[in-house]
Order: C-alpha cells, then structure tokens, then sequence
C-alpha cells in the first residue's frame, strides 16, 4: 500500500536532506578498485557502514565448494575467491507486518578498459555538470548506495521497514552470479527483491542470459623466418580465423527473437563479443598461444546445455575449415557467466507497487524495458521464485571511458526506492 | 694461411679434447634467463669468464644517447636499457703479424614461447640423444661458447692468435642489434667478423633486412551488450581488419625477388609474421585498446625508408576501408629492428680463410646459403666495410619449443673455427 500523502512527503524530504551525504557515502565507494579479485578492502567497508547503520551484518567468504551444485551456478576458471567476499545486513522490524525485500547489488566492478583515456582517473569519482564520474559511479555503487540511502531516509523521517529487509553487498556479478548465488545458498530469502542497477526509471521487463567461452590455441612456434620451410602455425592467425564463425552466431541467435514474446521487440538483443585475446611473447617468434575470450549472449528461454553445443559445434566447423586446427583444435573453457535469461512476468504486486512509487515521483506511469545484459535478478527470480525488480538511475559509458552516473535521474530514483520500501514493506515507527 | 699438418692435428684433438668443458660452460650460459631486460647477470658471468681466460675485458652498459644518431641504430621504445650490457674481451698478440677478427655472439634470447609445453624446462640445459635442449642453446649460446673455445683450443695446442682477437658478447641481437652497433660505437673494429651463429655449416651469403611495426589501435568501449544502440568500436576487431592488408605485403614483396641477384634463388624470402597480438581487459566489455606487433622482412637492397612508407600507405589502405578506422587510425610505431639486408659478396680473403678450414674438417669444400633471418653480422659488413663470417652448428627449434643444438654439428663447428682464427689469424707460440 503506498503511503499517505504527508509521509510520503516527509519521505521525499528526508531523500532531498540526505542526499550529499549519499554522495559522499557513493564516492567512498567509487574510491575502491573493486575489480575482480580485489573485492575484499571495499567489503569490509561495506560491513562497517552496515553495521554503523543498525544492520545485523553477515560478511563472509564466498567457498565454491558450497554453490557449485546449485542451480545458476557458473564456472569458476582462471582464478580463485581468496577476496570473494559478500556482506549482507539485515534490517528487522520489531514486529514484521510487511512484505520482506531483499536488495541486491554488487560492488564488484569492470576494469577501467583504458585509465589513460579517462579525463580523471577511474577510481577518483569527480562531480562535474551533474554527473558523477568513475568506474562502478553507474555500475552499480551508486544504485547500492541509494538502496541504503533509500532506508536512511525512512530513518529520518522517523521509521523503518515493516518488514525484514536484506541488504545484499555481493561480488561476482560481472563474471558469473556467483556472489547473488551464494546468498541465496546462505538461506537469504524474501518476498521481492530489488536490484538497483542503473538501467533508468523504467522497470525491467527481461534481460537475456549469457555465456563466457575461452578459447585456448596452441600453435606451432617457430622462429619467424621459417616459413619457407613449410613449418609453423601462428596460434594468433588461429584465433582470427576462428572469430567469424563465432560472431556468425549474433546474427543466427538475434533472428530467433522473432519467435519470442518479449524479444521480437528488441532490435538487437544477442551480442557476441570478442572481449579479450592475446598470444605470442616474441615479435619475431611464430605465437606459440592464443587465448580468445568471447561474451555470447543468449535468448531468454534457450537452454543453455543446447546453446553450448551450438558453440562448440561452431568452433568445430571453424577448425574443419582449417588443415592445421583439424588435427589442433583448441580447447574450449566456459570460464564465466552462465547465465539464464530472465522475464519478469507482468502483474506481479511488486511490480505495480514500484509503478506507484514511481508515479509518485516523476508523475507519470513507470515504462518497461528489455535489456540485452544480464543482471543478479535473474537468481531471484528464477531461482527462488521471488520477483525481482531491476529500476534505477541513468548511467553513461557503462564499461566504457568516463562511465558516469546522472545525479538527477540517481535523486529520483533513490526517491522512488524509499516510496517503493516503504509500500512494499509497510513502515513503522523509529 | 692454413696451419701445417701437424698444428692442424693439435689443435683438432685440442677441440675434441676441450669439448666436455666446452658443453659444461654452454650449459651454464643456458641457464641464464637472457631475455630482453633480464641480460645483466649473464654479462656479468660471461665477462668473469673471459677475464678468467686472460681477455683484456671492456664491460659497459649501453646509452642509448651513444648510438642514436649512427648508421644502423634501431628504435627503442617501450623498454629500457637498464641491463644493456656489452662485454668485448680483448686478447693481444705479442707481436701482431696476422689479421685481427672480431667473434661476435649474442647472449640476448628470445622468450620460450610457451614454457609448459618444453620437455624440460627451457632455462635447463639437457644433453639427450646428441642435442642439447634450452632456449638459446642453439641460438647462439653454443655459437657464442664455441668461439670462446676455439680459442682455448688453440692455447691448449699452444697458441695463440698472432693478431688481435675482439670476442664480443652482446646483447639486442634479437629485437634491434643495437648491442652490434655499440661495439663499433665503443670503436672496436677488425680486418674480419665471425658470427657463429648455428646456421650450419655453410657460409652465409645473405641475409634479409627486417623491421618491427607496432599498431597501437583504440576502440570506443562500452558495455558489451550496448551494440544495438549503434555505437562502440572493438579494437581489437579493428586490429584484425588491419592484418590482412600488413600480410599481403608479403606476397607483394617476395614477388620483387625476382630481380634480386641472390634472393631469386630463395624461396620464400621474406615473412610477415603477426608475432604479438593483445587487447581487452574484460570479456563483457568492448575493447579499448589493442596493440599488435609485427616483423617484416625486407628484401636486401630494398631502401627502408620508402619500405617504411609502404607499410604505413598500407595501414592507411586498411583504415580507409573501415569507417571507424578513417577517423581513427592506430599509432604506428617501428619499436624494433630496422635492418638493412647484408650479401657477403663472394672471393674475400675471409671467405676463402672459412672455406679451408671447413674442408679441413668436412672433407668436402663448404657451400653457401641465404637466409630469410638477420644476424649482427650485417653491422661489420655494412658500416666497418669488414667482411662478415656466418657459419655454425646446426640448431633446431629456434624461438620455438624444446630448442636444441646438434652437439656433432657443434663439435665440427668449434673444429672449423680453431682451424679458421689460426688460418685468418695467425698464431704465435703461447
């Protein structure tokens, strides 16, 4: 039920009131080089500010021996989870009236793709014509950030949550899901959830799913000059012979969407990526190696053990092209997300109580949009029957050089969180 | 002149007696990571070895600045010469009567390609099945060993050259040969060269030019799923637009041997190798950077400044078929070798000095090849106008995998060259 109108108006104050200091709480957060592999600094921040702020909080360190066997698990190569840590503070009602939320967002972040390119560097968020600049500004601290602002602010207007509300600080999002994964295996469940990813003031109707394939080539090294000698095979040569017939599956899975409910309304929802490759250590050596690393996205609803087939079957018709690769084919690791795609089916409560906070804000009905990127919604939704919610603020340059967050679009959507808490879980008083 | 018999028969059975410390001291250069930047400590031993041998040692660190300007010098870019170290060991005659050489090898070595795939590991020396197995074993520090022994061969017969020997043990052979170049900066300069490289036994008499290019390409980056909005540039699919037109270059330029007076006999001169390829720092993201590193062979005779200029029309003809690319051509950069090719012209005195000592040992009078590869040996021949001597062991896998020099080879090598420096050199009495 959404609020009445004074609360809600002392709600939106207390948004207003509070938001500098959101920003400095946001900042803090974009200070970290929260990439892979180097999550756990920022998660002991994570804990601390939680903490500070009346949650009961669960930090703990992600085993993988513990979500391996679980549905939505993804593959876990290359790497270790010496710093996977997640946090998890919970909020509990004296007497819980409510509708329980979980929200979900990560503090894992991309790498800055080029730091020299950035007008300030990517771990120093800079404030600038209303925009806040930095890796993870938009993607997604600010989003989490405004999760827990959302609540602050219904704090200061002298409540809180009716219901027990699990604030999820979670690695792993932009590798696997890992760290959305292993909440829900540390018994973490609720009666919605919201993921506050900067994806705009609309709601999120699908997101597709996605797989990471690595492809390993070895060549045959020689020096450089052999060639005459009818010798050698440059594993890099391998690679680029190999990445059309790859990047040809863009175009085959994206014309699938003319079968599908909600993608035939999205114009290009498959993106196959070449994301990484790199081999030979010598200019003047033949490669001995290449490593190509590939972000395939997948059609909602597609199983994923067929769509893997499909994959390999095409590496295979690559290396059938190929005298060297037939007898040399590379070896093929699903290193990463493994992700089903995920819709959230129209009509749920939580949806039209996020309508309403959203009509509250900006005055008009709340949109829908499709995405062609995954988010850790899909882990409650698909997974614990749970809807999830995926609404936020506008980000520029995800990924990119300059990635930013629109401050505006983050006030209001920090706005809409609060009305949204406060009508989903009830309130009650301080 | 040729030695007489008797000479010639001690100072053979010297070799073969010499031989075991000879391989002991071989596998103790191998064991030395030389790579670029990694050179310092090998100097250092191989500069104790030559003092402990009653060489005059010059070891000095190479400036840049010192060679810069000179005919022949190389680009430096991207590293540094922190642990660019020249060795030269000097050994005087008494009374010069003969003609002076210079012995020049390479303690610089290539990478291993890909260490996990070696049968041993590449910096352990492994005698097996008459080879011996190690990066750089073949090339050329068994080349390099074998000169140093040569010569202890002939004070073990009771000799020594009656002309002064440089015996230079230099580094960057294998991206600029700026070490080469340092030695006739540092004012070192003979009637004669020996390269020792293992091209077998037969007199080098040609060798190609060559040059490095660097491609530095920048992409847009976004999120790898943002493709459908129509924006975002992949460098490294850019770099892969590119290399076809850089490999056609290839063709194109082997095709002009036909009017080469040595080269026509080859058959298959000159190789574009893609030897470094390396871009994107996160699979779900679209790459910001990538840089590709290429060798080119250059036809001996051709001018480099106009082979620079084709290759940079050629990166031009590759962005001007790439709407992206037009607006944002990659930085080239030559980072490497800027060889000019080398023809050891036939009937010099130095020639005929090898041929009898090869036939000395062989039995049969020695042949001549033309190589695809550059070796130092081109510094003394193009900028001292001193004749320049290729001729060695035979060595299998260079810059490849389980890299091996043949040990008969290099004994009957070591063999030609004692009987070579005492022909060319002649000895006086220890």
């Amino acid at each position: 039920m959404a609020v009445d109108a004074t609360t809600r108006q002392r709600v939106l104050d207390a948004v207003d009131a509070g938001f500098d200091a959101q920003l400095d709480f946001t900042a803090g957060m974009v200070r970290f080089d929260s990439t892979r592999g180097n999550e756990a600094a920022m998660q002991e921040f994570m804990a601390a500010a939680l903490r500070e702020r009346g949650y009961d909080v669960d930090h703990w360190k992600i085993e993988v021996d513990d979500i391996r066997d679980m549905r939505g698990f993804a593959p876990v190569e290359f790497v270790d989870y010496a710093q996977a840590y997640n946090v998890v503070g919970t909020l509990t009602p004296r007497q819980a009236s409510g509708r329980s939320l979980i929200i979900n967002g990560h503090i894992d972040v991309v790498p800055p793709c080029d730091a020299a390119r950035w007008t300030t560097p990517p771990f120093e968020p800079r404030i600038e014509g209303g925009r806040m600049y930095g890796r993870g500004a938009g993607d997604m601290k600010s989003g989490l950030a405004a999760g827990i602002y959302a609540i602050e602010a219904l704090k200061a207007a002298g409540f809180r949550p009716a219901a027990p509300v699990y604030l999820q600080s979670v690695v792993e999002e932009e590798c696997t899901g890992n760290g959305a994964l292993a909440c829900i295996q540390r018994g973490y469940k609720a009666d919605g959830a919201l993921v506050p990813e900067p994806f705009g003031p609309s709601i999120m109707r699908a997101e597709v799913g996605l797989m990471w394939l690595c492809l390993d080539i070895q060549g045959d090294p020689q020096h450089a000059s052999a060639a005459f000698q009818n010798v050698g095979a440059n594993a890099l040569e391998k690679a680029i012979h190999i990445w059309p017939f790859l990047k040809r599956l863009e175009t085959e899975w994206n014309a699938r969407k003319a079968d599908h409910p909600v993608y035939r309304d999205h114009p290009h929802p498959i993106r196959v990526n070449l994301g990484k490759l790199s081999g030979g250590d010598w200019v003047s050596s033949v490669p001995a190696t290449a490593r190509m690393e590939v972000r395939l996205g997948v059609l909602e609803g597609e199983d994923l053990a067929q769509i893997r087939q499909e994959i390999l079957d095409r590496v295979a018709e690559a290396c059938a092209a190929d005298p060297y690769l037939r007898d040399h084919p590379p070896k093929a690791t699903f290193h990463g997300f493994m992700a089903d795609g995920y819709v959230l089916e129209p009509g749920s409560e939580i949806e039209a109580a996020m309508g309403r906070a959203h009509e509250a804000v900006f005055g008009s009905p709340v949109t829908s949009t499709i995405s062609s990127a995954v988010t850790d919604a899909r882990y409650f939704g698909l997974y614990q029957d749970t809807p999830s919610i995926v609404y936020g603020a506008v980000c520029g340059q995800p990924h990119g050089i300059d990635e930013y967050v629109e401050l505006d679009s983050l006030k209001q959507a920090t706005r809409a969180y609060a009305l949204f808490i406060a009508d989903w879980c009830g309130l009650e008083p301080l």
